[in-house]
């Protein structure tokens, strides 16, 4: 038996942490450089850790195109065989600190975001934004063109905001998404103000660069880029919500992934296991000429942000996010006030304006999803059965994810008293 | 009598000529080299034009301050001669192509934003926003303090941008007024977003300055100025007005001041002739220590911005405004709905997220003001008697000018039918 006084503590426990967090970003570097346990070998992908085998569709394509973008394989067959082989190693982003947006994949080489919690000291990484292409890595998308601006971000774009982070001494991402909250940004499917926000804190700091075509380069690439500062976010994301990993007794999620196979959700008080469900339900905004039935499953892990209360629970704060993934004004306030009833509490940091500077919801509570029947809502991006981005939309995570999460929670705490 | 079709018709015109209009900022010049009928002794003040004699309180201490700044007088006793004498001459901005700010004074050498409609070719101009101090030379305040900053503003912020303004060939700054309304601006009273957006324009033709410090300096100075770009969308909000000007049976209001002695509009319809009235009602949130009693009318023709469509006439699109002028979400719903029925229609390129992307009400009727009694809503900042910025408020103009400009209209071209 668990006391229901210990479990609300503990809950507690987490959206405090989750809130405290500073984020900061300390620096751009090779992910081999600085993320724990990556080798040369090794690509990250969304989702649990499973077998190369299990790896099917667009998830299973972005793996390939990752081996031979790295340079580890000649050919698609002997990249499978490789990784089929286990020389090269297949991991799962959030095992080594990382958050997948779609597949998620991450190469020894790739530039990441270094963001430290500087309360908790946890640490969060992630990689570019490919840049506006409907064609990206991350989608399962891989040619020439996709290639080279993989490249040009590598040797172009973060050497120079990296030293230009150096030289800024770190940038706090806090100030940059509280403000940007109240800007239209719910920093998951629209991170247009946070993008200019950063932009700006960089700028005195691209001044003193050496090579001034790359600065002016970065800036092109940066105000061409709404998205650029999804990947901060997210690093933000793992390393807030990593702040909350471990407690005993909470019940609060602390990781929802989307692989080829399904969701999975992570629990404070249940360590690292995760726990399995099907697809989400979509409601999507698709480019023009797809249908629905184009939409693939190839992974998501952009969902960290939801996790500490952005995203779908700050939609209330970003209306503009019709003209992208659809819906209404009045369905996006419903669905954010819905998610009051599955949360711990409200964000003292991120508040929305429209509800009268209510704080967000934040810290997902399973036992109250399960409770309540609602799930949470996630703004994401969709990827097509042919590779490449083809709309955007909101997503409910599947109830059955929380239910097994639950259901584990209770056979390892008992019955709440 | 006029026929209604003609009228409609005018006003549709006046409507089209608002929405048609391509405000570019093409210079930063001193205003002696480029405001029309600009002397060197002379200076500009909010309202219509009027002998000097009528200037009482904090406009007439504005009109005294600016001839100290400018070296027209060593006292303020004889800068107040020289005024009623006529050797310094006091004129209406509106008579020069200005918008005042608040007492909105222009003296010779400050600089001002040159904005120009590239459609109609009209031309508007505002001088500098003065900095986050609530001691402002535009809020009747002065002293060395007052004084350095306008100085540091014409010497090291000014010559910046203007260089950088050149060196781009002009910024077009719809695009950038465009989006910041789906970033949390109405362009009034909040301008956070289009002052970003727009240093992100200025960025990389600051790259090739000279003047590295002085670069940062005006970097700093943007990066703590969330009200910079106020002074554009005036600037810009004249030209625009001033592209609807003077058509031949339009009702459309082209411009509205307040000045010491009360609230003035002028109508397209009517040419230049202003049609007067009381204050405005202002429901107000004071900074701490100020009541209602401490507001005193200095002067304001910001008020440019409702005129085209914007400000007050926005205020759905920015909920984050309730921090600094007061009020609810829901009465800034109800406020920005009912100004749809006392407008011509819609704008085309201004549209608020929050409505389903409906275009702001646009190009206010007299007509449709007198007959309905709504009164077009305000957003402004609010000078206290003892000089200086004391609070903001939403403020509502009063009927009587209206009254008095559609009974004017009526005489002129008889009654509708």
């Amino acid at each position: 038996m668990v006391a229901a006084a210990r479990l609300e503590q503990a809950n507690q426990d987490a959206l405090r942490r989750m809130c405290e967090a500073e984020p900061v970003l300390t620096a751009v570097a090779a992910a081999r450089d600085v993320v724990p346990g990556m080798t040369d070998r090794t690509i990250l992908t969304s989702g649990p850790a499973m077998p190369f085998a299990r790896y099917t569709g667009g998830q299973r394509a972005a793996l390939v195109y990752s081996a031979l973008y790295e340079g580890l394989a000649a050919s698609p067959a002997e990249a499978e065989r490789r990784m089929e082989d286990g020389d090269i190693v297949v991991g799962a982003c959030h095992d080594h600190g990382c958050v997948g947006s779609v597949a998620g994949v991450y190469t020894a080489s790739m530039p990441v975001f270094v963001v430290r919690d500087q309360v908790g000291g946890t640490t969060g990484f992630c990689n570019f934004y490919e840049g506006e292409s409907r064609q990206r890595l991350n989608y399962g998308s891989y040619d020439d063109g996709v290639r080279d601006q993989l490249r040009y971000i590598e040797r172009v774009i973060a050497p120079t905001i990296g030293a230009a982070v150096q030289r800024a001494g770190g940038i706090p991402l806090k100030p940059i998404m509280r403000r940007a909250v109240h800007m239209g940004d719910e920093l998951h499917s629209r991170n247009t103000a946070a993008t200019l926000l950063f932009g700006r804190e960089l700028f005195p700091h691209l001044l003193h660069a050496e090579h001034r075509d790359e600065v002016l380069q970065t800036l092109s690439y940066l105000s061409a880029s709404d998205y650029f500062f999804l990947r901060l976010s997210m690093a933000s994301g793992k390393a807030v919500a990593d702040a909350a990993r471990g407690i005993e007794a909470s019940s609060v999620v602390t990781a929802m992934s989307i692989s080829c196979l399904g969701t999975s959700v992570r629990v404070s008080g249940l360590g690292d296991e995760w726990f399995d469900g099907p697809f989400p339900d979509v409601s999507a905004k698709l480019f023009e000429g797809f249908t629905a039935d184009d939409i693939e499953w190839i992974g998501g892990e952009s969902t960290i942000n939801e996790t500490v209360g952005l995203g779908g629970f700050a939609q209330a704060a970003a209306f503009p996010l019709q003209n992208y993934q659809g819906g209404s004004p009045e369905a996006m306030i419903e669905m954010n006030l819905a998610m009051y009833d599955i949360t711990v509490g409200e964000n003292t940091d991120y508040k929305i304006p429209y509800l009268r500077y209510r704080g967000t919801p934040t810290a997902i509570d399973v036992l109250k999803v399960v409770q309540t029947g609602i799930t949470p809502v996630l703004d994401a991006g969709l990827a097509g059965r042919g590779g490449g981005q083809i709309g955007a939309g909101v997503v409910r995570a599947p109830l059955a994810c929380f239910r097994a999460a639950a259901d584990a929670f209770l056979a390892r705490y008992g019955p709440v008293t």
